[in-house]
């Protein structure tokens, strides 16, 4: 094994968001010297790493000359220059998840072919290169309404989704490469985090339900473990593990799915990274997501992935009407909860729906963690001063 | 309740060491802005904190320049300059710990003379300003072997204690203030850690138990819960939280005591900080020792202080023999083991006992989690390269 730990090791990180920063936290832990690259001087982990870069994340040049200073590199967002990663990568450099990899999960249309090519079952779908080609089958009775429409490219936390009812819907849509979907009912909204190591060693945590903002299409509250039968729950853990192994994948891999009617798993979409979804196991599992993507990309022993007490996550999102520099009202209140923890993303502007931070709640009983993250959801408000 | 979080509130910290370094963990998860001054560049925190200010902790101007930098002011080690925190407390500034509180722990003779005054059960002790009249005390046949020496100030693991069993051992005392103390069997050293904020609100830590390394007077296991009679237990956190009340005290104090073999309590001595025998909360604890700091010192509702399950500590302490570059041998053997967390408090230079990191192992059953542990122990080598 390599010296991580208090060594000359430089882990570079391409990304400098809260994700970045609740990594940040474990390769403290872990005394792993760590280089962030992010646009933004204002970038959560820009305080608080070891060494910051600023630049432009989908720059070849920028990617590139960040990854020469660094001795193995990784991503907390998917939106990053393929090109150079490559590049990167022939001449030597690890990069977990691998380039190719990332290529494939950051354009929605590819991720799609890739399921239906390793027969993973995933909603039925349509690709189109420009809004006139969508049109054009709409027009010739290709595709009916409704459907879900998705941008190929670029969209996180519910952008570039949209459903898509009636014409004046359809005209609306922004002109990008797209995918199209059959919209289908289901019953809950699912998600398994998966851990695979450069030996295959692989680790699944419990699948947690994910509840949505009605509005925004954000994730409101993550629980875990999923209230769902033992038998769907293993379904939704096979299905994760068969995505990660058929992308060969190293690192973590968040696995959305859609659990139907009939009990059908269907995935949705996976990101390449540690997930919102797996926040909850900061406090509640023996090993956080982000230890495990340390771990993982390290080709280190996989840690337990096993749950100390069911953990509900709440999101913190700006509220609506409230631009400026944030204010968390009400937080005394919450910190009264119990088994609460509040983590705050350190960005000094809130916008509507904006991501600010979470709240975790921990309890031995899961229905008593459900009407506690209730109760932090009602009592704090994310506003401007 | 001041907006703490995003906020251009500054915290200041004096010390910059490994308990700074878990501190700023919560710092940056609730994203408070920390100041932090220490002697050394090389220091934990230096890389990681907000700002790192580099001066003496002993130094008045040092210390009283650095305090009119920050709103609110907390400690991570004891041994800092106190007449400065005096006048920056007369001049407004919010200390906690109270300067009057750390001033008579500073020093072992104040502080046994604190118990004694508020009655709280103590081993006896005598105290001398030098070591003639400790010697003088001897020769008069006031005191005789065996007995315990600790030096009045600057002790720290160990160090500064010493059990004098004949003349030879008195004479190669330095010659310091100091106080003796009898020497009395005990079954346990336990541990309580007590949380306390301004408006006098308390929480008491589980007891621990601290298992001692033979050789080096070092902490090598702490065990929480300690497997000791619920009465007994009772009882210590009942001592814990009398001291913590007698002082007044607003922080986390951590109490050593002796539970005899007759099951008395004694208080050993006590740390008006975070403190080692909790560090098994950071992954056990539905709220670590570092957090309830920070809630107690911000006047915060205090958080649950139970466990989510078993919390074992094994500290990790340079080989003898081995002086130099730190490497962590055998650390992927160690990642193998079952609910395992290392933490590395980023020291580049190993020595013989320099506390280098601890390992947490988390496990709901405890008998399991001391088998782990040892392997653990026995497992890593903390070496230089």
């Amino acid at each position: 094994m390599k010296n991580y730990f208090s060594s000359d090791f430089r882990l570079g990180v391409l990304g400098g968001g809260q994700l970045g920063r609740m990594l940040l936290s474990e390769t403290q832990k872990f005394d792993i010297y760590t280089v962030i690259l992010d646009a933004s001087n204002e970038a959560p982990c820009a305080q608080i790493c070891n060494e910051f870069h600023q630049g432009d994340l989908l720059d070849f040049d920028t990617v590139y000359t960040f990854g020469k200073q660094v001795d193995l590199l990784t991503i907390e967002i998917e939106n990053v220059n393929i090109d150079a990663l490559e590049k990167l990568a022939l001449e030597g450099l690890p990069i977990y998840p691998k380039p190719s990899n990332i290529r494939i999960i950051q354009n929605k249309a590819r991720q799609k072919q890739f399921y239906t090519d390793h027969g993973i079952p995933t909603a039925q779908f349509s690709h189109y290169a420009y809004k006139e080609e969508l049109k054009h089958s709409y027009e010739n009775s290709i595709i009916d309404f409704p459907f879900v429409w998705k941008a190929a490219r670029f969209g996180y936390d519910g952008n570039g989704v949209k459903i898509v009812r009636n014409y004046e819907d359809l005209e609306s849509l922004p002109d990008v490469e797209c995918i199209t979907e059959k919209l289908i009912p289901f019953k809950n909204e699912l998600a398994v985090i998966v851990a695979r190591n450069e030996d295959g060693k692989t680790k699944t945590y419990p699948v947690v339900e994910m509840e949505f903002h009605p509005e925004a299409n954000q994730v409101e509250y993550v629980i875990c473990p999923a209230r769902i039968d033992e038998s769907v729950s293993e379904k939704a853990r096979d299905i994760a593990l068969k995505v990660a192994n058929a992308f060969d994948f190293i690192g973590l891999l968040a696995v959305e799915m859609f659990q139907t009617h009939e009990d059908e798993i269907l995935v949705n979409e996976v990101a390449p990274r540690t997930h919102n979804s797996g926040h909850y196991s900061i406090e509640a599992s023996y090993t956080s997501q982000f230890e495990q993507h340390i771990r993982s990309i390290l080709n280190l022993p996989l840690g337990n992935t096993n749950s100390k007490a069911a953990g509900i996550m709440v999101n913190l999102v700006g509220k609506e009407g409230h631009t400026g520099e944030v204010l968390y009202e009400n937080m005394q209140d919450v910190l009264k909860m119990d088994g609460v923890t509040p983590h705050i993303y350190g960005k000094k502007i809130t916008k509507p729906f904006r991501k600010m931070g979470h709240v975790t709640v921990v309890n031995k009983d899961i229905q008593k963690a459900r009407a506690i993250a209730q109760k932090v959801k009602e009592t704090i408000n994310v506003i401007s001063k």
